[in-house]
């Protein structure tokens, strides 16, 4: 628990699941933070002043130090606060833990959302092969285990809150199968698991108005086409 | 030093940044190693069996374990080997070193990568200027510092080798100015006292056989043109 004296504030917007990831690792460890809902059509001063290489959410500040990139905060937060560990304690699995984490922002996310965020067929085509070709490297990652980090949550469950929350949400929205029980069983019962687990399902972002606002993007798209 | 029961293996290329900053960790640990020369042409079953998801190198070989990921594996090597730390003590210095090795290898290397290996001057013009910008906030970081990590090499420096050594040499290639000392003193400051480090001159490949490999590698994208 963050003592009297720790200012914790986060800069986030509700349907980013990088904010999203800070705000498992927070409530994991029990620590209270102001919480600022940013306008990223009018991006305020202090992100901009805080975040001034990528200018994007989410901004992590801890007495007064500000920090950027969901995963390097979540170390942060892991390596601040020392209770619920997040990352393995022996040093290979926390180099394994990183590296199928970054796996997920290279490979998945990319690959995801513009297999839904298109207009041309042939690039969603591509796309969804390119995410089915790595959520199978998930797959066979996390097996019969209960959790990426074993019996609780770690480093790349956290990481995966896009695979399991946003993936399902936007595959609805533009009717494609990314990931499905049939395609990958272990991968969609972990993500089940996942959602439910306390922690995770407070930290999660309400889904009718996420899913309101991705389907009008998406369909902004076609309207503009 | 490692033990002589240490059993310590990388595959590489001898033109790849990413190879070349886990040699510059190793050294700086004194961890003597089995070095593989690998065929990009033709990948070994070994590099395919250790690194399915990226199919790349660095891979490192530690006492039968592997891992990939360049930033990763310098991280495992300074968690493993501990003289000659290459990562900040202070958990907020240390997030912020991983901060700037991950906007070198988002912002930088693949912006500048494009601005030389392109036959169309619009897309080059867009990659110069990107690589401009990202540059001049590691120009601001480095200030009038010896290195990123202080008196002694760190993440930083090691992440930016990139910088230091193919920065220069691929922008001969393409008669580009990238990095220069009137652009960037500070910055192309440190890429000289960088690259003197006896730690890092002696973990470089020899300049003359990478640069005719890239400049080959350039004239046969005017060739097919």
């Amino acid at each position: 628990m963050a003592s009297n004296q720790e200012e914790v504030t986060l800069l986030g917007v509700i349907g980013s699941p990088f904010v999203c990831r800070v705000k498992i690792a927070l409530k994991l460890k029990g620590v209270e933070y102001n919480y600022v809902e940013e306008n990223l059509a009018n991006k305020s001063e202090l992100l901009l002043k805080y975040n001034p290489v990528h200018k994007k959410v989410p901004v992590f500040v801890h007495n007064g130090k500000p920090l950027a990139e969901s995963l390097i905060i979540v170390e942060y937060i892991d390596e601040t606060w020392k209770n619920n560990p997040i990352l393995p304690s022996d040093s290979y699995q926390r180099a394994l833990a990183r590296f199928w984490s970054k796996v997920i922002d290279d490979k998945i996310v990319g690959a995801s959302w513009k297999s839904v965020f298109t207009v041309d067929e042939k690039e969603r085509e591509k796309n969804v092969a390119e995410t089915h070709e790595a959520l199978e490297f998930l797959e066979n990652e996390i097996k019969d285990k209960k959790f990426f980090g074993g019996e609780e949550l770690g480093l790349v469950d956290i990481a995966a809150v896009y695979v399991a929350f946003w993936i399902p949400l936007v595959q609805e929205i533009a009717g494609l199968e990314l990931l499905t029980s049939e395609k990958f069983p272990n991968l969609y019962k972990w993500s089940q698991e996942f959602v439910n687990h306390p922690i995770v399902k407070e930290s999660l972002p309400p889904r009718d108005p996420v899913f309101a606002f991705f389907k009008g993007r998406y369909e902004s798209l076609f309207a503009s086409k």
